[in-house]
């Protein structure tokens, strides 16, 4: 997959945050939420920062026939989340090439009188590609500018 | 959503039977598999009755532009399974119409040493659809013979 | 599983509403919402009614050892929800027993100027059993009146 | 987490292969597998591995009061499956250390008259933990055997 001149930005103070609130559905026979939701929780957090850029991806595979999918990701879990635990889940870019772009990605338990606690972070690359061919394809200029805005 | 002189057949001793393993990502944090992912297990049971009976779904989406869809369900759950449990789940067409079907299912628990014990068991009315509209289409002969063989 | 002298209670206004909005996750290959996930959307409505009405269920397991388990779902789909939609999940109370209760639930799209449209409605009954036994429990009179009030 | 002395372990023939088949539930609007369902894939081929040893999770837990849960993922994504296709999962162990091992894993299409195309891998690092307290174990020495045979 492509990954031409891809550009580095800056960490910024504005984090995208959204939050997760953990459901019967998302834990296991462990008590714990199980690793493969909070990757669910990812998506919801990169759909929602789409969303909040003007951005609307039903919309946009049907104006240019092309999808975001997930070429990469790197996760590391360092604490648990168990039912009815209140997450906030971040999104902030941190590369942006001409057909992908990387997004660093935290999910926090957010808890009263007490600060938030890291339970897992990660980095996912996100292509942009053809919907029937699945070939990679550049991303067009003003969801370039949308995407770094 | 149309149901149009349906043939209610006759029981038979012909039962589909589909197996199904009881992984971490069924269960919940009560231990046992959460309610919905029976229907996930009924879904694998249908698909793979539909197979045995030289029915690809996707083969059949391509072909004919109409897909299958659920428009009913009835499930009684009797027992919980839990991880590692080995389940079978059965497939049993009661009814069939111009443009619908209703199938009767079961999930087993299957245990050594011991006489398999009913879990949950419902019904499930499935319409064919056009895949673009949402219209109720009419099964086609061909596929209704499979459906009744 | 128990269900002794239930209480049908009267229709009200007082229908408890909970937003879903749709993401990559809840859909399939059909373009829209697996039919399976309307159950994991009423459940979260369900725990939501729960907690605006004190309960927190992982703190209910921990204090009495019971937890809620479904025993019954009815659902009837009448139309399709697809990626990024809006919907609104009801629930409601609509019989109380000594062990277990029933409630209402709907799946409604929201869309701009239009009226809410109905996707899919059923009824789901609940038990209230011992953790470690399964066997059926009676709803401390606390919890019955959370549950009605 | 601790991660002492690990043995890193020789590459063997001895792959251990589980077989995936592709359903409704694991696809999603973009017609393709959704991205987080190869970790349920991942975490299936892992129970059999562990199976095919001998060891039962849920017994393991019972008799232990541990569990293995996965503290780090890292995962490719090459190609996408669809509705219908057959896959074979692979589980190889590339460490073994005192509380955690790592496991290499890879998700192939099988397709008739065509070699077996990889559409994702990853490693998986998994540690031992205490369920109540989640602090990690350390792997007891008949467990260690089993991993390494």
């Amino acid at each position: 997959m492509l990954r031409m001149r891809p550009t580095t930005l800056p960490p910024s103070d504005n984090v995208f945050t959204w939050p997760v609130r953990i459901y019967w559905e998302d834990t296991d026979a462990g008590g714990i939420v199980f690793y493969a939701n909070y990757l669910k929780f990812f998506e919801r957090a990169r759909t929602e920062w789409l969303r909040a850029k003007g951005v609307e991806q039903r919309q946009l595979q049907q104006d240019t026939g092309c999808i975001f999918v997930v070429s990469d990701v790197q996760i590391k879990y360092l604490r648990s989340a168990r039912l009815d635990d209140q997450l906030l889940v971040t999104a902030h870019l941190s590369e942006l090439g001409r057909s992908s772009f990387t997004i660093h990605q935290e999910a926090l338990l957010i808890a009263k009188d007490a600060a938030p606690v890291v339970l897992c972070k990660g980095s996912v690359r996100v292509g942009w590609i053809h919907g029937q061919t699945s070939k990679p394809a550049r991303i067009p200029p003003d969801l370039q500018q949308a995407l770094k805005g």
